[in-house]
Formats: structure tokens, sequence, C-alpha cells
């Protein structure tokens, strides 16, 4: 059996998800809900050992590597963020002091925009991973889920980029406005018609969100069409706003299977060309990418 | 004194507000966060009566007229609304039945409108009263709130009315999603920044919402101008989709005191002429204005 020799994490806002690994063999996977959002200084270390404790190998000193919200901005560890035109990855990891004798850890650090300002803690791993399975690929990335990123990749550099609130206005809107009351399920004509409404007059999007409340109540709306349709007016909406990113690129589409297809679903409308890959492959690959900036010495042994 | 002979009431989505009149007179005022967001059916009777029975005389049946979201969708009562184009009041309220014999309680029908659909329950009270103070006025008139509303108003009908969710996702944003963390206080400036952003590029809204946390992360943005470019955006891009409302009208706004400004201060940069209401006024009038379709043995005798 292979035998664990480093972890891979990704510290997102509302989750933690940890991967023990054999060089690229994944060994155990595991995840909780103690997203960066709710944790404190000193919560970190337990939330973290709470997962992995029981993977650790005796007698050596385990390297985690983690990508996402621990770059910052809360700056527990000093992680400066890197600013673009960048490569993804740099070439050196920032070691976070814990206490736990058992186990290292290192910080990929976020990239930063200062001109419109922007920031991204996460998705620079999941591009390092899929510029390592497509090398020289030029292009648009787009990278949907709670913030959604568009970057400019020329030459092995994030160009440029902008980030979108879309995910979480979606979840903010469906389960928590007074549309929570009219959205539930999925038909997908629904979300061609958000699309096709928010890409058309991407301007009257606050016009149209309280019209999913009112044609379900005066024409009894299904559900299922009126969430579907809250999401292509929002995505509609980001499509429009991100329309300098996408036009006349080929787009590769780096997200979860579900919502990924979503966003190739939308842009096939639009006639953009799209490959779809998936998020936790393109973590793991750039975090395995990583591993080449570890310290000499906390380099893995091979067993 | 003056002695309470009838009760008017706003019931809102979040809050219960009510007043003891004799008369015009208001003698007493009371509000309570019983909103019918948070009610059940039989919830209704006993939080209208705790904030008004200490009010109510003996020995008489005292009417309570009530505006606002009693007025379905749950239609607890029947109440059907009535379709624009329609004078804001009709000429009958829907008595509903409850159980204390001390007070009789009678609901002002909402108006909706079926193409596009829309539903308001408590603007048409609010725009009755403005049109008793104001009669043979035509234009549009603004309603800010949670969800705003404008309306078209001629010959003392609402001909056409848009309803937006402004106000709500104002309140989701800044206080749930990750802007929570950048946003407080208010600075006019950042709020004049945003509503010319929207007002120029309203396409762009979904690309400015993150730029809110990325400006405070990146720049150290004052919160204070950071909350105030967030409610220009969204009020920018709610006057960009009510563009057909108001352009080349002269405008009523009706709403609390700051937010009715705040909306002023929207529409003069767009050289809209408007003139500034009392929301609490309007909705009194209006209710006051209700009292004459009261059924004819429940009206207030003089005493």
């Amino acid at each position: 059996m292979t035998q664990l020799d480093w972890i891979a994490a990704d510290w997102g806002q509302s989750h933690l998800r940890v991967w023990g690994l054999g060089g690229q063999t994944v060994i155990h996977a595991a995840q909780s809900d103690q997203g960066m959002d709710q944790l404190s200084r000193s919560d970190l270390e337990p939330a973290l050992l709470a997962l992995i404790e029981t993977w650790l190998p005796k007698g050596q000193v385990t390297p985690i590597i983690v990508c996402g919200m621990l770059a910052g901005p809360k700056d527990w560890f000093g992680v400066k963020n890197r600013s673009v035109p960048a490569t993804p990855l740099g070439s050196a990891l920032v070691q976070a002091e814990i206490r736990d004798l058992r186990v290292s850890l290192h910080i990929v650090p976020g990239l930063q925009q200062n001109t419109p300002p922007d920031l991204m803690r996460g998705a620079e791993t999941k591009i390092a991973g899929f510029l390592q399975q497509n090398p020289g690929w030029d292009g648009v990335i787009c990278l949907p889920g709670t913030h959604s990123t568009w970057a400019h990749i020329s030459a092995g550099e994030v160009v440029s980029f902008q980030t979108f609130l879309t995910g979480e206005l979606f979840e903010l809107l469906s389960d928590h406005s007074i549309l929570r009351h009219s959205v539930a399920g999925w038909d997908a004509a629904g979300f061609t018609q958000g699309l096709d409404e928010s890409i058309e007059r991407p301007e009257r999007l606050m016009a149209r969100l309280f019209s999913i409340r009112a044609h379900s109540v005066l024409q009894q709306q299904d559900p299922a069409f009126a969430r579907a349709r809250l999401s292509g007016l929002l995505i509609g909406a980001e499509l429009a706003a991100s329309k300098p990113y996408w036009l006349g690129q080929q787009v590769a589409i780096i997200g979860t299977e579900g919502l990924a297809k979503t966003y190739a679903d939308a842009c096939a409308r639009l006639s953009v060309p799209v490959s779809l890959h998936d998020a936790t492959q393109m973590t793991l690959a750039g975090l395995d990418a990583a591993r080449a900036f570890l310290p000499p010495t906390q380099r893995p042994q091979t067993h």
C-alpha cells in the first residue's frame, strides 16, 4: 500500500478539504465545514488536526500544502499576495508557525491585481494545476464558485483577472430573500430564459429579480423554473460584465461538475468555445506542483 | 382629550406598526418586529392585540384598518388583489374573521399587474394618501424601501408599476455576504461614485460588487465610503432599470427620511425633478381615506 508522505489542503470560506497523498496517489480524503469564515486564529490547528490526525505516519514530519483563504486577508501568517502579471505559483511557499511537531504547514500565496483592485486565494492553484497539465496554453480560464473568477492567461502567466460575487448572491437570494418562497429545484428552460434576458438587457437585472416573486404569486410559476431563471439572470449578468474577458477567446472552465456544466451551457449560448475541467483535480495538480517549492529539508523522503 | 375611535395598521414583511386615532389625530403609536415574514395564521391576532390591547375603549367595537402583507400572497382572508389600471384604494375593504369581539379587522386589498407580473401590498395605501393630499396630480411615484416601487399615476389611477429588490439586496450584501467585513457607516462621496458607475455602465454591476471587497483588502478603503458606494451601485442599477418610469417625468418620492433623501440625491444627479413626502404620513392619510369604505354599521360613532 502507498504510504502517505504529504497532505494537500484547500481552505475555503465555507469548507476545509484535505487529502492525504503518497506522491500523486490520494490515500485519504476528508472535509469539514470549518471554513475560514467562522474561524479565529486559535481554531485553525484544531480544525485541521481533527481531519488529518489519524492519517499521520509516526516518526516523521508530514508537510501540508494549503491553498485558499489562509493567504490573507487576515494575514495571520504574513503571507504576501503576488501581483499580476505573474505565474500562478511563483517559486516559494510561506511556512506557517504551528505547534504540532508532527506536521509542517506551507501556504500558497494568493494573487492580487492593483488596478482595478482584485484578489484571488485558491484559484491560482487550480490555474497552476491546469497549466501543468496543459503547458503553453493561452486563453481565458473561468472558475465558477461562491466567487467566480475570470483570468487571462498568456505565456504561463496570469495577466489580469476579475472576481464576481455571483455564486454568493445566488445563495443569498435563493435562501435568505423573499425569493426563497418561490424557488426550488431546477428546470433548464428557466435557466435559458433568465440567461437570454440578462444577456439582451443586462441593465435590467434589478428589475427582474422581484419579478421572480411576482411570477410565482400571480401565475403560480413552477419553483424549478424560477430557481433556474434566477441562476440564468445572475450568470447572464456576470457574462455581460465579463465580456472583455471571453469575447473572441477560448475558455477553459474549472469547476465542480454541476456548476461547470451550467457555465458551459451559458457559454455555448454565446457561441464561446469551452473545455471543462474538474476543480478538485486541478487543485490537487496545483498543490502537487507546489511541492517542488517545499524547503529541501522538508521534502518527503521516498519510502 | 380625543377619544380613540379607530386603529390604523401597516403590516409589513419585517414589522407591524399601529396607530390609535381619534378622527385624524394620532393618540397612540406602537410597533413590533412581528412582521408577516415570521408569522403563521394563528400568530396574527396575538401579535396585533399585544400592541393595541391597552388602547381599546370599553363597550364598543373598534375598527382596525390594515394595509400591507395581510393582502396576500398567503391569502388567509381571501383578499383579492385589484388589477391595474385602478384607483389605489377601490371602494371596499375585506373584513377578516378574528376572534376578539372588541375589534373588527379590515384589510386594504393590494394591487397587481398582470403583464409584466407585479404586485404591491401597502404602497397603494401610501399612494392613496398622497393623492388625497394632492388631488389631480399626474406623474411618477417612487416608494423606496425593502422593496422599492415605481408607479405611473394618471387621472387618479395607478396605470402601471414595477417593484425592485434593491433594499433587500443591500441588506443581504452588507449584513450577510463577504462584503460585510468591508462596509460600515456612510460617506456620501462613496454613494455618488457608486451611483455614477452604475448609471454609466449598468451592465457591469456584477463585476463591481466584489470590487468593494478588493478595494477594502488591498487599499484599506474606508468602510463608510464602501457602504455608501454599495448603496450607490444598487440604487444606480435600479435607476438604470426604471428609466422608462422616470425619464421626462416629475417624481414624488414617498419614503422614510434618510432613504427618501438618498433617492432624491440620486434623482438630482440625473436631473429628475422630485418632491419628498413622509412615508408614515402618507400611510396614515391613505388608511384615513380608506375609513370611508368601512361597512356603515362599523363606522366609528362621534363621541
